[in-house]
């Protein structure tokens, strides 16, 4: 949970702050002091968290995963496995038993409704078993790192489905409007050799940037590249900053939007 | 995968269609003589997979879980929670260290970016842990049953932040647009106890939907309520059907929207 959000959903009590570095007989006794929800805090007490154990991963090992397994796992389940074979060859333990399918389900922006791009869930339950604290931020970081960029970046060895000529910069982690942004490039529809590879492509981008990531962590010199999102704070709702690409040429209610 | 998008996705060929039912071995010998992708095919070979034992939950406490925890783990983490916590309790096994905080980050839209709702990835976590080659259908029946109810059912035995007045039919999964929709209804801010308890109850609502959609798979009656979305044939891209909702009056392009 970042700071700002925390601190507002709390009232102005930052939990994570009170509980950061306590153990979690000492969590649960500070909720039931905090809160009195003895149901939750006793469950709480007790229950199995992150991080599991982690080795620095080959950045480019994890993109060529990627890249190959979309073609029958598609964004979601390639980006989990991208990382996820790996780290059962290299710490296996509980990773070998780890069911590998287990966010194949959040393809084509969940379930194929084009809301985020599954590549984000897809990386971020790898995300969510090794980051511990820092899982949100570094999944925020991923969600600016899509957004941002002009993707895909990838160059696979050997080109899958098809060559293709053009990147784009989606500005949102948005499934439906990356990939809208991408064909109109493109020139290209959805149901084509072209849209796949690109999207083949881009999971590799978001695989190895999360390694690149989770490196940097394991090596002790993550620091988030974005703070949360301030626009709760800004226009009262969870929100990205480009209201256009949804809302048109403006938002009602919302200046310079 | 649904068969609609995987027929489509793959040019032809369902994999799932010619999968169902193998087992590893045999399926990786099939990717081998259909894709000749010897990497991937060896990983798909040995990889642990979905499902996980289940037994069937009590809703009530399923609910009562989703709501308590939700003001400290927030949607996606007190979903998880609250399945995860009974399923550990009754079934045990790899439960007891599977790590419960594993989704946490996606609460608020993914990372508070307003995208899909974090109830629906935080139930899908575990809908992937043990519905098997069920696990798309039943998170599609989620995304629709989110989208089309008027929300929030649940009534807490005891009222943790606040007592609201309405309830909201979101028409979509999406955070930004389903909290909006409730927000101004209820005419309150996104700061305000009502509309914290707005989503601890919602909350209860999808954990106690997901824990019926497993129940009736487990007892063997689980039907998919919905195909998956037609919209990438009718648009040409991933999408629902409100278009307006984001685009406004119309959509470029696109007829009748």
């Amino acid at each position: 949970m970042s700071e700002i959000l925390d601190k507002d959903y709390e009232g102005g009590l930052s939990r994570r702050q009170l509980f950061r570095g306590a153990g979690a007989a000492a969590l649960g006794a500070a909720l039931i002091s905090a809160g009195g929800l003895s149901l939750a805090s006793a469950a709480l007490a007790k229950e199995a968290a992150s991080p599991w154990p982690y080795k620095k991963l080959d950045v480019d090992e994890v993109g060529r995963i990627a890249y190959e397994n979309y073609f029958t796992k598609f964004c979601a389940g390639t980006v989990a496995r991208g990382l996820l074979f790996p780290l059962r060859d290299k710490v296996g333990g509980p990773y070998g038993s780890f069911p590998i399918d287990i966010v194949d389900w959040a393809h084509g922006g969940v379930a194929g409704w084009g809301t985020v791009c599954g590549t984000l869930p897809g990386a971020g339950i790898v995300v969510g078993l090794v980051a511990g604290d820092q899982a949100e931020n570094i999944v925020n970081d991923l969600m600016f790192w899509y957004s941002e960029n002009n993707l895909p970046i990838y160059k696979p060895a050997r080109v899958i489905k098809a060559a293709i000529a053009n990147r784009s910069v989606s500005g949102t982690p948005m499934c439906h409007i990356s990939v809208g942004k991408w064909m109109k490039k493109e020139g290209v529809g959805f149901f084509t050799p072209q849209r796949m590879d690109r999207c083949a492509r881009l999971s590799a981008d978001i695989a190895m940037h999360t390694a690149r990531l989770l490196n940097a962590l394991a090596e002790g010199k993550y620091v988030p590249s974005h703070k949360a999102l301030a626009n709760v704070k800004q226009f009262g709702i969870t929100a990205q900053l480009n209201c256009t690409d949804c809302h048109g040429s403006a938002v009602p209610g919302v200046p310079g939007s």
